[in-house]
């Protein structure tokens, strides 16, 4: 299954319109470039709405969030949906302000999105936000112990989003609501290096942009960025850091071959 | 020729006032300083004209241009061309929106440029758009066939700009219309990292703002860029992506000296 | 004294709310991370109150401030005094331009700062603006001839604006007016890479957000890069770069040790 929705995307080369934080622009460029997508950055709103129709995905990322950019994504998703090109949102930090969480609800209130990343605290803070209701905890993280119930909630937050939820953490839930998928493989060096979910946010873009069927191009990205974390993992020596482990990151993004994501990546379809 | 020009980069340390995108910028400011240059970074409309009018050269990049920053490269643009300070104009992805060509349409006509970079598609969005005429075909590349056609139109923008034109290619094209230089350095890798065309111009304002020749300091600049790429692409092994290669690139930059520069670069003047 | 101060922030891992420019941001994300804090950038006028009293410390830096940013950082700065949070200021590029020294007198006049950070230059451009006088000289160089009249410079602004001053150079100079220490650590190499200067405020904001007392939370975190960027260097290659730098500094931050911090670092209290 994953083997196909990478050689579609080197084969497609889709362009990914991100609109997204300055902090790690530079790397969802270059992971776009990497996995064998082409990457624009554009949040001029004047603009948005004929770059996102122009290219085969859009990726809205609220990472540093203003008032200008949220028009632009507002603007932009409505092209995307309009033009039926998929959008991946992640929702960074939704958390940390009641702005965020405001600026999240209008996005889902007027966008349909094809799928929504984020990290277990924050798609919690995203459901209780879609649902009005409470109980965000920033702390959470998926266990073997709370897995069955946070697949129940991925899979209800499927089914009132319409969208593919993907949930990261140490094992990863892909769920469209009737198919869920649980990934095992990554590196707890992935949370030492900012970035990597804005990363794993704009590669899942050029699968969604290169694929047919969004939850195998969803599962196939997640599959992708764990399979890289883990070898570049392996290669940190104990006196490198974050930085360095970035440099191998890439290096096994850009070099991740179709079998090699097939025969490497570790997951499961939960019954 | 070309040592001098680096020669007198690494004596004056000039200071490249930038308005550039975000993704790119911190690559664009580490390349100015390995070069031998000194960057600053400014887009706020109240002091963009006191820091070009401080700077050896202006370097305007419309990567992820908006509103606010239109008005501020028009506003530097201005001052610059008042204190007789290069400019150079970088229409990153120009044929991407009609945004994009309408804000290239004002700079051209409001600024002077000493010279403007692109790849071929970008410089025939901006011939277009300059010209009133069409045409836009984003796949263009320069190739054997194709290349006195090219030439011939890169030197009448030059004449109709009163800017050196340089296009980015397989063979990259310098003309001031009444000399043209064909260059032959650089290696496809460069093309799978973000940036490298934004570092070029950026670079490029570091040449021209230690120079007093622009035609001898683009085709410096060009050639430092092309053999720093070709040289870095021969250390990538196998296993390596573009994170590292934008390492190695760097090392070049950084520790090419004048003589190698004007040993290792491979160009000629058009007859 | 300085093995404690790390050994508090890599046990507290405490929230760094940064309002910094676009060029090096991902850089001043990942040292707060490679020194043991978590990293937070918004800029976002309606929601920088709320993320400024959540955080342990708030990092304000100017390198590419507009008249948006201006007006978020005078918010969460409010909120940050108010919630009694520490506050680290690094004026970059104070001197470039009159917009520069007149949003740092505001700053300083509605924001009690915790610690200041600058080279001999900015800090001096800042005192000129604190104390309405001129002088700016932004080739000033701490040297063994000027350092006691230095010194008394920093004592004074120290005690004029009740704020730290962090003065770096080739000797550091970290001073609240009643206590001064003299840091010799560091390498030339360091000006070679852009972003050294905003790296070193960030994460002393988590240096100071994660202890009681702010001169020896400031003294630790000059220490800990002076340090890092001596041992990064001697590591670099004569075929190495600015990047590559980046890489082996970050490498020494995250490896450095409370203990190795304490027993490597060179500094002195001045009598």
């Amino acid at each position: 299954m994953l083997a196909n929705q990478l050689t579609n995307l080197k084969n497609k080369v889709p362009l990914v319109h991100s609109i997204t934080n300055y902090v790690t622009a530079n790397d969802c460029a270059n992971i776009v470039i990497a996995c064998g997508g082409s990457p624009i950055m554009a949040d001029e709103i004047q603009e948005v709405a004929e770059i996102s129709k122009m290219a085969s995905a859009l990726n809205i990322n609220i990472g540093t969030i203003n008032e200008r950019t949220l028009e632009a994504m507002l603007v932009a998703g409505k092209s995307a949906n309009l033009n039926q090109r998929p959008i991946i949102l992640d929702p960074v930090g939704i958390g940390a302000s009641t702005y965020r969480l405001d600026a999240v609800k209008k996005l889902l209130n007027e966008i349909n999105f094809t799928a929504i990343k984020g990290n277990l605290s924050e798609i919690k803070a995203l459901a209780a936000q879609h649902f009005n209701s409470y109980g965000v905890d920033s702390s959470d993280q998926i266990t073997t112990e709370n897995l069955p119930q946070t697949i129940q909630f991925a899979r209800n937050l499927a089914q009132s989003t319409h969208a593919i939820i993907i949930i990261s953490g140490r094992i990863d839930i892909v769920t469209n609501q009737s198919s869920t998928y649980l990934i095992k493989n990554g590196d707890p060096m992935m949370s030492q290096l900012s970035g990597t979910g804005c990363m794993l946010s704009a590669m899942t873009g050029a699968f969604l942009g290169a694929n047919s069927d969004p939850l195998a191009a969803c599962v196939a990205s997640v599959c992708a960025m764990g399979v890289a974390g883990k070898k570049a993992a392996l290669k940190l020596q104990p006196d490198q850091g974050n930085l360095t482990f970035k440099n191998y990151l890439f290096d096994e993004i850009y070099t991740l071959s179709p079998e090699k994501l097939e025969n490497e990546a570790r997951y499961e379809l939960f019954k």
